[in-house]
């Protein structure tokens, strides 16, 4: 039976939350407070949209879902790390995530510094502690591939990038380089290792590589122009930030027309780049335009 | 040739300082700036009790040093990460480490939390892109451990059980709960992870991470005294500043004299449990010798 892409969403995302929950540390284990911010920061939120990936990922290369869970799970913990380390004071110092009050608003600074560490450190442990790949060797890199994702030369190196970019006027190159890094190489990352759960030779892997900075972007985009259109109640964080910080983004760059613009072309390549995948890549389409027709 | 202790320790803190900077990000690499404070913050100080334990296991299991090189520096980078997010101001709020201002003092907040991530995540990458035992499997049981160690169940939970007993009078098991996380399980896995690197027995592991546990132990009670007794110049951390905040300490349950005593007891029971060892363990039994008699 055919099942429709909301369907398909909707059944990976409900399942998706009890794998969450079953692989974080339990409220009830010490330190408690510790993993239950650890838990009130990852479930119950967020449209997983990395981890959704993943798992598309993980069909086109005909991988067991079980193992794609560990491999999107861990993926979400370095992504909610991110968030939590980002909304502190001393980042953006924003409130309101996903609809609720931040970490550091509802427990504190401290907890939410704790929890952002403790989360990186989990996403490592699954991804070392559960088997992935019948190929040890693979599974290493699988976790190289994370590391190199998320650090200094990734998603860390590009929030390095963004808070130095503060109030100055940065071309379009300048601002595509820090956003490959901000967001773009974790979802790449996520697409990547849903891939290498299963069986996948390196020339796709290489076009997968390049639809996910593709479609990464476009992500960046869409989210630039939301960001200046939503209100919000509607985006579930606090909407028209980046302009009232006076960071540089698509919008403010390109205006409201250009930055639609390049997201529909990136959306054109992304497409472009899955045509010799067939059926296979059914998801990871719809995925593709879902990111860039999204209205939050 | 035989080598003193000291001609060993300064022969590796001189050889890893190299390794150490090999092995981080060039300061001219984008982005600039976090990679110079990473390296702030990791090069020019600290014992490398830590790197200096993985070389004497290292030794003891015949391991090729260019292994434990990096399995030491895995290490360290998480012990520097866990003292830089430490220092924060939502933390600790310590202005000086290591002699030299701590890094939200010499860069920025922001910084310094990146700077912690940024490092956190280098240490898996090191773990999982070089070659550290010749069977795959076997390495990612050690970024299973280094995980487990430093996570929310090893030392960002005992850092968590730290904040939360500020102002509170522990008892003595629980303050020995705490810095078993705390810095305990870091140590124990430093030793665990230089003797991975070569040729070890199940049981020789159990009893390498009992003497672990036993010296990381008396590491902290000897800290204790130390940060006591000193003054801030010899430290080159600040001095009383944890009985200025009211945190309980072992001197603060024990009093100098039966800390003292607490440490020697620690100290014996360390090296009975390296009895069977002979030869091998003579580097582990002079660290021991020094993590308890030392001054600074």
């Amino acid at each position: 039976m055919h099942v429709d892409f909301q369907g398909w969403v909707s059944a990976h995302q409900k399942r998706f939350e009890d794998v969450l929950g079953q692989l974080l540390p339990r409220a009830d284990v010490a330190p408690q407070r510790l993993h239950e911010a650890m838990r009130y920061v990852v479930l119950g939120g967020g449209k997983r949209v990395r981890p959704l990936l993943a798992f598309a990922a993980g069909e086109l290369a005909g991988a067991d879902v079980a193992r794609v869970n560990v491999a999107a799970a861990s993926i979400e913990f370095i992504h909610v790390y991110s968030l939590v380390h980002d909304d502190m004071p001393c980042m953006d110092d924003d409130v309101l995530r996903r609809g609720k009050p931040t970490c550091h608003v509802q427990y504190d600074d401290a907890t939410a510094l704790l929890v952002g560490d403790g989360l990186q450190t989990l996403a490592f442990q699954l991804l070392s502690e559960h088997r992935l790949n019948d190929d040890a060797s693979r599974q290493l890199e699988m976790i190289k591939l994370l590391a190199i994702a998320s650090g200094s030369r990734g998603m860390a190196g590009g929030q390095a990038i963004d808070l130095d970019s503060v109030g100055k006027a940065l071309t379009l190159p300048e601002l595509e380089f820090m956003h490959i890094h901000k967001t773009g190489a974790l979802i790449r990352a996520a697409i990547l290792l849903g891939a290498h759960c299963g069986s996948i030779t390196s020339t796709q892997l290489e076009k997968l590589d390049h639809f996910g900075k593709l479609i990464g972007l476009a992500f960046q985009v869409v989210d630039d122009v939301l960001d200046c259109e939503a209100d919000t109640a509607t985006l579930g964080k606090t909407a028209g930030k980046d302009m009232d910080n006076d960071k540089p983004t698509y919008v403010s760059l390109l205006g409201i027309q250009g930055a639609r613009e390049m997201a529909s072309r990136l959306h054109r390549e992304a497409l472009d780049t899955l045509a010799e995948f067939g059926d296979t890549a059914q998801r990871l389409r719809e995925l593709a335009d879902f990111i860039v027709l999204r209205k939050f």
